[in-house]
């Protein structure tokens, strides 16, 4: 199974100033997607350790390495001209990517936004690109993304850092992608409450049925004692087909409810959404 | 500067189930209390991947390692088996820890949330740690946590991933230690809000106060253009001394203000904590 990485970038994260957001919503969406995501990695801006994440996610045959922040026009945001080093791809203007810049400055100036429309060298560096990159347009803020594939059909992302330009990103100009850079499985998930105050107690129970079910994911997730008296238990699957997938969810939830029914524990509600 | 590593374990994690917010807490805590993190990983419940983390950490010097996850009494929570191995050390029951667990149980039954206080297998396998732990107390679920010396000063420490069960023992169990195990800095930041709409006019000035003054990390956070009109501009550092760090601060921000002033951008407000 070819898989994902992410890897999130910025000093701000590992000083905790900023709380990092990207991975955990990335997992989300790619899985939701199709897609597997096998590992995240938080760095600071510090050009070996980013090099070594990014070489790191290569190593383990990820056939899509992500990586979020760094893109903007200040000094320390260095990924492009990293990943340029990393991949062995000389780092150039990119016209498409130019002309991306040039068009945001020139939108945000027309709006009273910036006080010219003027491409400075602190503008001109967000278009430089590891050669043979596909520039990824950013629609919120001004930094364009890329997208490479580096042979062995492995392929980087570059995203911008902020949520609120990252996720745009993804929606637009990523996900349409997806299905042509990793392969894509249907992915289904069902959310339970189990009346039980024990996890103790649940777990052997749980263990059977995943015993009895490899294929489908079977989890509990802990809950304060005091606070309430039951467990949200996951059924999670991926699958060629997502007839498939829903055929695995459902054998696997008649276990469930047979095998807690028989221990006198009642399977609550249940959602293919997680629960609020 | 010997640093701090954090890894958290979960496939609900990579399946974006449940968002990692212990990283980043982390983070922000450790600065806070003087130590340096200077990565982060997110694994799922694999055991190559979660002993390939901590086996990396380690090469890359870390004189703590941090794992959050996996401690329960479920068959996936397998984070002491596998740091067991890791660190060349044989897995086994801990007594003061199973006292630990038998207490938790003991007066979870007194409360009437769980129906006996009986060491079960599964409650037994939460009190199996690497020999030489140090069981940690969880004031709020029933896994202990443990710390353990594995030589060359370096540190490893396991923690629950519920962040209601992390923190506490962060608070009672980590932190208190926290000197002994890694060295520690003072830490402070400001926060400040410049009155300019665009990052690559800033860029360029932030770029002369930051070669001035190499020992603090000058940043500006990247703002969407139609919601507000300023940047919010970061100084911190780390130094022997809360004085020292101050009087890097105090030096850094007069260059700022300086140089801001010059082009006209007022620095409207500052803080010495993060703005809401």
């Amino acid at each position: 199974m070819k898989h994902i990485e992410c890897i999130a970038i910025g000093n701000e994260l590992l000083l905790g100033i900023v709380e990092e957001k990207n991975i955990s919503w990335l997992c989300k969406r790619l899985t939701q997607a199709g897609g597997v995501v096998e590992q995240g990695v938080i760095v600071g801006d510090v050009p070996d350790d980013i090099e070594a994440a990014v070489r790191g996610a290569i190593l383990r045959q990820a056939a899509l390495v992500i990586t979020c922040g760094g893109l903007g026009p200040t000094e320390d945001d260095q990924t492009m001209a990293i990943l340029a080093e990393a991949l062995n791809r000389p780092l150039e203007e990119h016209p498409e990517a130019l002309a991306m810049v040039a068009e945001r400055y020139r939108a945000l100036y027309e709006a009273g936004e910036v006080p010219h429309p003027d491409l400075t060298p602190e503008r001109r560096k967000m278009a430089r690109l590891p050669r043979g990159a596909i520039p990824l347009r950013n629609t919120v803020g001004t930094a364009p993304g890329m997208l490479i594939n580096i042979g062995d059909r492995t392929w980087v992302c570059a995203l911008p850092g902020p949520p609120r330009e990252n996720r745009p990103m993804v929606e637009q100009e990523l996900i349409p992608r997806l299905g042509e850079i990793v392969p894509l499985h249907a992915y289904r998930e069902r959310h339970y409450e189990a009346a039980v105050r024990d996890e103790s107690v649940l777990a052997p129970l749980l263990q059977i049925v995943q015993r009895q079910h490899r294929d489908v994911y079977v989890k509990s997730r802990a809950a304060a004692f005091e606070a309430q008296t039951t467990f949200r238990l996951l059924l999670a699957t991926r699958a060629p087909t997502a007839e498939e997938a829903e055929a695995r969810l459902d054998a696997a939830e008649q276990s469930l409810r047979t095998i807690l029914g028989e221990h006198g524990i009642a399977l609550k509600t249940y959602s293919s959404h997680a629960p609020a």
